[in-house]
């Protein structure tokens, strides 16, 4: 087998088998096959498209490039939940401690923020002393004791993916719906749980803009997820306005935190509560969705499930009852609307925007972050505002990139004389046999 | 400026800028720019194409990643032909003399034989002593004494080309048309000519099969070597056949000499004289096309021109009269015709892979070639064959790729008891202003 003879078939829009593509990732792993020949072949991927047995294929081959955790000494299920990732999007934080006070395990294996969107490693680690760095040994042990673990991916999980996706992020080949499906499947496999429910966002906050195509990546990752043999539905969710009001780390492990006392924003309750819902049917725990919802409102302040899971990592569970014992922001700045109006359309990639200029993202990999920045959203779609009304608070350091955050949240309203129409629903749909 | 914008850009179908194309090239030449970003551009451009403009902009950029031969001290006219590369494609060692002798400069760099194709340097280096490997010093000195001089790519001309294209041949992006055009013209252009005839070959035996894909590729190359300032036309030319009777690399030496002295194969000749005809009218050297094919006729007989050009190159002129000092394989084995009938069709491509198992071609760059073997071809499409009359003589040393080469041969004949219709011209078409 030549990779040169592969990437021409790609090219050509050939399929290839699944031989062939266990033979490019283990080469690749390996070291055998150059990064120049992959990058040809991802490019080719991109323009040409992976058909369902292919990229099935190819998310076996990166599971298998790496460790499968083995929770077999722990006879209850597995579940976990991924996004796609959006802005202010934090319902890792509020449904894993309910997902895992309601009796299932919960081994989650996240990512950090990049350009726009945040990540749940990067909250979580604006808790004084939470370490998410742990291995399989501490995991266990975490798990064991709370049932849930909340950690970044280790070197023994998915090397070929973690090599891959370097390069496809210095390439241009990141936006193909099939190597992300593999990308965030095989990650996800790769946990050893039983059921996953998928968050897939869309709107203009996502990195899916369009619902079409963030409904085809949705019903690529649950094919994928059945044909290797795990209970798998996606949600189609809103990102046209940013979750909750609060964008930023330190910001949002306070919502979150209120949020799990029963007194958090309405959406990012209800999308937490309906994906734990999802969570405690596909694993078993309730006979269906309705009963999974009422499981989930049982379990709504666990709050002490959270602080337990925090204490284990290391991280300080005061912090969780003191906010002032987090990050801070040493400056703030309320933008005004510039006019009356109704909210009728956010830009919700701007205010993500807004919140990492002023550090609280990272524009590439290698940039350092600061958890007390970002912002306070005060007004979302639907809501009336009078000129000089507060639409945002910037929580700011250093006021260097000030006027760009201030100058992205006001280009991100669109205001209108007249109420818009009623709000779509937050989850437009499900995708997935239920 | 990032590269990794640019990719995105040209992968999303745009077009780019001649500085954007300038910094790939430059980048890439310079190291600062790896391997695993052109490729994916590389594929990107494949699959997305390039402009008239984008594809000129390459061309110079890669024209300017090295030397630029001055002929200044030289008044005549530099001119050239660059043929795409065929099975018996041996015209340059017969059109070289006749050009130089009839007053013109011809400062010829050539290639290697690839896959089915010969290469002109391997026909050279048959000649006992022959060395293709000057300097730009030393070429002068030959091209001052005889008027021409026939060399391999200097490691100053055009690095750029020379790593992309050992890039290009290992990550599925050698088909571009656009890639090839730049490829070829940036070379061409390093010679410091003034102008270019291309012989771009279709049919069975070329790289473009299909007469449509040459004459893209012969209008591309016109137009850009235009765009250069340079006077260039392309004949279209037949290659459903070898060309000539020799496939082989000593062997077409010989047929060339015999074309050399007036007795060579009637399509081999022809073809030289249009060739020569067509150098004489772009360099000035003949007012008409006509009046150029008339002065090619009258030098035909230049064989003293190749003779003194091959001593002045270190070869051994004896061996162009003397064939006996010419490598000569051990062996012939005739392929006899299974079948009665008339040649309607040849599968040409298989006629040159039946000489490269031999081992007077090359399946990979590294591949070392014997300059002995090779076969005559003794029946050519129209002609008239009995049952157990020859269709070819293979000539070979060694045996165990002796049947592949017959299997290869007999596979390569179509043959009818009906007569074909008359031949279609040797010279398809004519590209480029006149």
């Amino acid at each position: 087998m030549r990779m040169v003879d592969l990437i021409r078939r790609k090219r050509d829009g050939g399929e290839l088998s699944d031989p062939e593509i266990e033979f490019i990732v283990r080469g690749y792993t390996a070291g055998e096959v150059p990064d120049y020949q992959i990058s040809a072949w991802l490019m080719a991927v991109l323009l040409k498209g992976m058909s369902r047995p292919e990229t099935a294929a190819l998310t076996q081959a990166m599971l298998h490039s790496g460790e499968v955790l083995d929770w077999s000494s722990l006879p209850r299920k597995k579940v976990d939940k991924h996004s796609t990732g959006g802005v202010g999007d934090k319902t890792s934080l509020v449904l894993t401690p309910i997902v895992a006070a309601g009796g299932l395990l919960v081994p989650m294996i996240s990512g950090r923020g990049l350009g726009h969107t945040g990540g749940t490693l990067d909250k979580l680690e604006s808790i004084p002393g939470f370490n998410v760095n742990l291995s399989a040994t501490e995991m266990r042990r975490v798990m064991e004791a709370c049932g849930a673990c909340m950690i970044g991916q280790t070197a023994s999980i998915c090397p070929a993916d973690k090599k891959m996706y370097a390069l496809r992020d210095v390439t241009g080949t990141v936006e193909s719906p099939a190597l992300i499906c593999a990308s965030i499947m095989s990650k996800k496999m790769a946990e050893g749980i039983d059921a996953l429910v998928l968050d897939v966002k869309t709107g203009s906050g996502a990195f899916m803009k369009e619902e079409a195509a963030a409904a085809h990546l949705a019903e690529l990752m649950v094919e994928t997820g059945e044909r290797m043999g795990k209970r798998v539905v996606a949600l189609l969710t809103d990102m046209d306005q940013p979750l909750g009001r609060a964008v930023g780390n330190a910001l949002e492990v306070i919502e979150c935190m209120e949020t799990l006392q029963g007194h958090g924003p309405d959406d990012l309750t209800e999308l937490s509560l309906e994906l734990s819902a999802w969570m405690f049917y596909l694993g078993d725990r309730s006979p269906s969705v309705e009963a999974g919802r009422n499981l989930a409102r049982e379990m709504i302040d666990s709050g002490s499930a959270f602080r337990q899971m925090t204490a284990l990592q290391g991280g300080n569970p005061e912090a969780l009852s003191d906010f002032r014992m987090l990050p801070t922001a040493h400056n703030q700045l309320v933008v005004a609307s510039p006019a009356s109006g109704y909210v009728t359309q956010m830009d919700c990639e701007k205010v993500g925007l807004a919140s990492l200029v002023l550090g609280g993202g990272r524009n590439t990999k290698e940039d350092a972050i600061n958890p007390a920045v970002g912002l306070t959203v005060h007004r979302k779609i639907g809501d009336k505002v009078n000129k000089g009304e507060a639409l945002c608070t910037l929580h700011y350091d250093d006021d260097r990139q000030l006027s760009e955050s201030k100058s992205l949240v006001e280009a991100a309203y669109k205001l209108s004389a007249t109420a818009p129409p009623a709000r779509r629903p937050l989850v437009r749909r499900v995708i997935g046999r239920q």
